[in-house]
């Protein structure tokens, strides 16, 4: 008798008639006439249950089995033996079932075997994983988790944890989280009557990383291929379905490297791990598919065999301009896209991703390469149909005296960025990188509408529950 | 001509009298009367530079080769051949050279081609990458967090992202950093004068987690094999060698298991990552052999051969208070091991890894499972020579009555825990877990004595630079 995962069970790996122990928490139970009780037993192991029939001669039936419902704990042993019903490879003829735990009132029991809404799961964060959805997003999650960590390691990135407290503004571009130590009923003051940061744990101004960019920037200037992937956090008080407070990031970095070299990467990145999810969680993908997102499926399909489209913003500018169509934000030389232009782009006019490169100069960060035009610096967007925007990056400005310049235009304090500055002034080489919010990511693969289902705790303004 | 890593330059793989380039980072040049300069360039892919032969033919040998020092950013171009000297397979005779970056000032670069004291490099950890010991300990790191990944997948568990931000103090443990966008200078008041929290990015007070355990719990009473990998706060004012206020975790979880199975994973955990580490990183173990710690390979091999011994809490005191041995600290049932007893057990009487099984209840987490002699719980620690306890574990608390009155005992408000009480409610199982500081591992490994040097930008009690 050996314990087996269901996915174990019923994946044709185990010889007909071997006898096996599975456990879960039941998804349904139906009692036939004859004197049979049919439970599915799911363990997360894969998007499918397994059917355990149960005898009513087993001794405890009639006292737990057929009280059974939906979320109880059972480990359940027997014959493994292919499935008479449809769409079941294997099902187990139970000969014991143990009970671990039953659910205090079924009645009231959250996760009835039914369809939730998503509003209402969020509330019970706690128990959506046992959900068919959100077993399958978890799944699929992880699946992309791995890829991005192997697709890395197999081209000789090096994994960098950038810090996560840290007292740098990395774009000057998102609003950021206090952390502090500070009694808030008894704050220090200095002579002035300012609060007295050089009292508190850090002994200055502390906050929570909007980016890990400029930190691994460092160590791409000694290793050479390397990437983050870490939380980040955005406190912008913008309670809409693409933003949470707190979510992860991919950020590669590549030295000797230009826009280009970065704009391959990409596309060789985005198709890799879409690859993953089809080769190995086609279960879940089908399930997706059937409930959530129509063309889930097909759309990667197309996505991984399509060679991106690379566009000038310049030329971007000028088909949107000449498309006839008409656009609720203006479209100029200048001003920067707008989700409805890249969809456009991306969707009706290339019909596949497309990377938009070299925008206007002053749309941009300060640390993005300044082109030889002296008005556009080398960053990219890369944007998918479906979706929009779903990496953004650049070459960097690795030339000290250009930086400089732009930091002064921009009103950033040299002496804050001294570090950064640092690794230009010793043997600086041209390299490049880019950003990938994972949740967004999730949300495209899974076909949802709100970023808050594609993370397992959601935190946004307002919602910080657990 | 192919642009190759210098891992890829000195394997053996690209057939000798090769066109190659390859692009890095001078340490050392040497200039021979011959006419001829010796460039060792490293680019981090592995731990060996690889040694450049320049001929003073080159057009820029005397205007660019010859001003070559430590740090400058270099493309070189030339023919892979077998080298002459020792210690090295191929080095790379150059046909053309290309600066990318000088050194803006050698004499003041901080990396000199020489030792450096970890002090000095700590206040420099945006360079500390570019020196043989952080460029070893970066690749050792990244191959630990990849193997922890991969240990994981392949057996069926399942990543999770629990909250960085939180609500729920998981331990009652440690001292938490607050997370808040409330404007010091001007606190919202409530009514009676406190500060009102309601004001507060998410409406109440928040603060970093201090582990991801209790949030991950949930989802393995649903995926039944998960673990976190992430990082996690402590805001203890220690100032040692030993603590960092911000550092990675990693807590797996699995249900229908015992303290017994917990340990069993302990054990092939670890196993399996020091194996990673002996068969991948050779190149970076032997110089941390060489300069650091002298059996830094011996003791991986010897740790991943033995068979952990297992004990109980009560006979290590036993055994203890037989060993003779002067401690600073006292030993008696009741009371926690202190790091000389732990060191004792492992190194001086079983001389291998060692698992100390149930301890006492009140000296250990409230959600740990109370055995049936009423006084000790399914807690674990493994202990290993070199490092004292390296994991600590349990068998959770799966009964909601038990758990319900261990959290009166501790004080603790079960309205603030009603989400965590709900699995147990639902379908509880028994379950078991344990959580491994991931720098301590890494501490370990490369033979490190102060944990601020394990982690690329180190956050410490008044250290937050960067």
């Amino acid at each position: 008798m050996s314990v087996v995962s269901v996915q174990k069970a019923l994946s044709g790996d185990i010889g007909t008639g071997s006898e096996v122990t599975v456990r879960g928490w039941v998804r349904t139970r139906r009692d036939s006439k004859a004197g049979l009780s049919f439970v599915n037993l799911s363990d997360g192991s894969c998007f499918a249950p397994i059917q355990v029939v149960v005898p009513d001669s087993l001794e405890n039936y009639e006292s737990e089995v057929k009280r059974l419902s939906a979320g109880c704990g059972v480990i359940a042993t027997g014959t493994l033996v292919p499935s008479q019903g449809a769409g079941q490879s294997f099902e187990l003829q139970a000969t014991a079932i143990e009970i671990t735990g039953f659910v205090e009132d079924p009645e009231t029991y959250p996760i009835q075997p039914k369809a939730h809404s998503l509003e209402f799961l969020r509330e019970v964060a706690h128990l959506r994983p046992r959900t068919n959805l959100f077993g399958a997003v978890t799944r699929i999650r992880h699946c992309l988790a791995q890829a991005v960590h192997r697709f890395f390691h197999e081209r000789g990135f090096y994994w960098i944890s950038t810090p996560i407290i840290t007292t740098s503004d990395a774009e000057g571009a998102g609003e950021m989280f206090r952390v502090s130590t500070l009694d808030l009923a008894n704050l220090p003051r200095d002579a002035g009557g300012a609060v007295d940061f050089s009292r508190d744990f850090f002994g200055k101004e502390t906050f929570l990383t909007v980016s890990g960019q400029l930190n691994v920037e460092a160590y791409c200037l000694a290793l050479s291929k390397v990437y983050t992937f870490g939380p980040t956090f955005r406190a912008e008080n913008s309670n809409t379905t693409r933003h949470l407070a707190e979510f992860w990031m991919i950020e590669p970095e590549i030295a000797f490297a230009d826009l280009n070299d970065d704009a391959n990467l990409a596309e060789e990145f985005l198709k890799y791990l879409f690859r993953a999810v089809l080769a190995e969680r086609g279960d879940d993908m089908a399930f997706i598919a059937e409930r959530v997102q129509k063309d889930a499926i097909t759309r990667l399909e197309k996505f991984v065999e399509a060679p991106f489209a690379r566009i000038e913003y310049g030329e971007a500018i000028r088909l949107l301009q000449a498309s006839g169509r008409k656009f609720d934000y203006p479209v100029e030389w200048g001003l920067d896209l707008q989700t409805e232009h890249e969809r456009w782009l991306t969707e009706e006019h290339v019909g596949r991703p497309v990377v938009v490169v070299n925008y206007p100069e002053h749309i941009k960060a300060f640390y993005m390469r300044l082109n030889d035009d002296g008005r556009t610096v080398a960053a990219m967007d890369v944007l998918a149909p479906g979706i929009g925007e779903i990496i953004g990056g650049s070459q960097r400005e690795e030339r000290l005296d250009v930086l400089d310049a732009r930091m002064d235009k921009f009103g950033l304090d040299r002496g804050h960025y001294g570090w950064y500055r640092d690794f230009r002034r010793y043997g600086t080489v041209p390299h490049a990188g880019f950003g990938l919010g994972f949740e967004r990511l999730v949300v495209y693969v899974c076909g949802l509408s709100n970023i808050r289902d594609a993370i397992p705790y959601p935190r946004a303004p307002g919602q910080a529950e657990y």
